[in-house]
């Protein structure tokens, strides 16, 4: 009964999680996963993006940055993402400690100096930080909270990506 | 004339673009941008990330990784927004160099390794590389292909902000 409790907690398939967790203890090349996604160009700053078989997420600038707002920016898609990868960490993570999470909101904000991307001078073109506020409502101590904290901080693929120099391979075909 | 005609190739707002870069010019610290989202957890490895006014987009895990597949996962929304970023790179400064744009796709792909997001290792849990592969349908020669390609990657937002390491401050609040 205790791994009905355990599987259900938070709702998250623990299970799953723990099974794919074996199979790569007897199998590690199971890890070496490969993600994949599709851009579309329609015109002006506006693209679409296609991730498996779910709807295209719609992409452009606003009117300030010569876009029509068709759809959130590229810069702020980053933030949306490092905030859904930490959601996932922190659902995770409590879980695997017994934590009830109740409430979970993650506010992020990122700052860029443009002069890069308009061509005005050379340098960095993308965010010079990014600052994240978690806000969790749930049954653990502060000590435990911040024992999560650290994990998922510790294990974010999308924190990693970030705070890490990535080796991009940009090719015309 | 040939303003009008400017303005309008690959239906590209110039004219916005070279005003800002103009204010900016004059008044540098308007090139000091900020932008925002926040994450919902919706229970499980769902979440939505609110940008603006525009309609939450879902995030979630595939069904091996513990999800319920309710959308994209993280690092599949980091793959978008990249190509989302070189979509707006090459129409921005292929329009500055007067080339017509008649079609553009972006193929991205990205290795990760699940060992340290499964808590199995201590290490690199983001993407080891990503790799994009740029199909351009233009009329530029292939010397013009390459010097929009090499302006676009040494400009990208998303771009280097992936392939440098972005100071993250993530606190709990």
């Amino acid at each position: 009964m205790s791994t009905k409790a355990t599987t259900t907690l938070n709702d998250v398939n623990m299970e799953a999680v723990a099974g794919l967790a074996g199979k790569i203890q007897e199998a590690p090349d199971v890890a070496d996963t490969k993600w994949l996604a599709q851009v579309k160009w329609n015109g002006g700053f506006r693209s679409e993006a296609k991730i498996r078989d779910f709807s295209p997420l719609s992409s452009d600038e606003p009117p300030a940055l010569g876009g029509t707002d068709n759809g959130p920016n590229p810069v702020e898609q980053v933030l949306a993402a490092l905030g859904n990868c930490l959601a996932v960490g922190y659902a995770a993570n409590a879980t695997v400690a017994g934590i009830k999470i109740n409430d979970l909101t993650i506010d992020l904000e990122g700052d860029l100096d443009l002069h890069t991307f308009l061509g005005l001078n050379e340098g960095n073109a993308g965010y010079s930080n990014i600052s994240v506020k978690v806000n969790i409502d749930s049954n653990a101590t502060p000590e435990q909270l911040e024992a999560l904290h650290s994990k998922v901080t510790n294990s974010s693929p999308v924190g990693h990506t970030l705070s890490r120099a990535v080796p991009l391979n940009i090719e015309l075909s």
